[in-house]
């Protein structure tokens, strides 16, 4: 096809941002005449952030949360009870308990859950760092905060099993129905167990 | 708030890709996080995507559609119709009509629509360099290929009285249903125009 779309440096572009999350060729298209369109300045900017978040942001060395610095924010608050450690799939879920303002605890970020299925197996993911840390002392429970799925389950109960011969109180996330949703769209998984651990008022 | 969510460079990072056209700060988060987690391989080739794309696409000499040489491949190609010139309102519109494969002619981009209400005059899109280049000679059609919308339709008005006194025809593309779509959904400023352009059959 002639026209525009022949130019190798603009298909490279949308080749690029195709590759981001949750971008299609469309969205793609838009942002590459964005690029071209807008200023040498915003440029510039856009291509600093890009590299300056990728080269400055890693994992904290004791909790594997995001963090530009050797030990997150939350690891180095002295205020937190670091005898509580909240344990996460991603540092994303960090940040929706941090909303929540209900926990003062500390985290450990996984960074992925177990699926056989997909090869990720207990050493692909912060399982040994989380022991290593434990095995320190001083730690009285870990909530399991995985996700309610599958894979979220199972990466619980493969942990916990790990966990309970060190004489610490492994606890999971209540289940049941969430505050705001409407009981018709409600899947019937989540009701069964909304029945399950029912409390009376 | 505490967590992943107060390190300034990722702050920058979701800040300069939300300023991309239709992302909003969740799909921001999320393509940071991916930036962050990818490889430097990818970040290389997408910072230089983006670097090569803005650097080295600029406007075509002759009729501003975008193109990484002087003069863009429609305008360099010999065996297309210079006597006839669709003026379209942005680069993508010349990449529709070539999908089409109906128009072997050239092109001219007006890089946007006159809108008093925006600010946006006369100087401020590629008309001057269509009069210019129509001044010429050797162009005896003009088809004014810009937007069905109001901004769209005086615009065309606005050009098509400039080049008239010029002794060059000026066409407007055909009112009226589009092919595949569905007559319950077709706005009543579409029907009524098609019905006006009826043809007997």
């Amino acid at each position: 096809m002639a026209g525009f779309n022949n130019i190798p440096v603009y298909e490279e572009l949308v080749e690029m941002i195709q590759r981001l999350p949750n971008i299609g060729r469309r969205s793609a298209e838009r942002i590459a005449y964005h690029i071209i369109e807008t200023d040498d300045r915003n440029v510039d900017r856009l291509v600093d952030a890009i590299r300056k978040a990728h080269n400055n942001i890693h994992k904290c060395e004791i909790c594997g949360n995001y963090t530009d610095k050797k030990i997150c924010s939350i690891c180095s608050d002295p205020s937190r009870d670091k005898s509580t450690i909240c344990v996460v799939t991603r540092p994303r879920d960090i940040v929706a308990f941090e909303k929540s303002r209900v926990l003062r605890c500390t985290y450990h970020v996984l960074h992925g859950l177990l699926s056989p299925a997909e090869g990720i197996d207990p050493d692909m993911i912060e399982i040994r760092s989380l022991i290593r840390r434990l095995r320190k002392g001083g730690v009285k429970e870990v909530i399991m905060a995985t996700d309610p799925s599958v894979t979220g389950e199972a990466t619980a109960m493969y942990i916990s099993k790990l966990i309970k011969p060190m004489n610490i109180k492994v606890t999971r996330l209540g289940y049941g129905i969430s505050i705001g949703s409407e009981l018709q769209y409600t899947d019937e998984m989540t009701l069964s167990r909304a029945l399950e651990y029912r409390n009376e008022i």
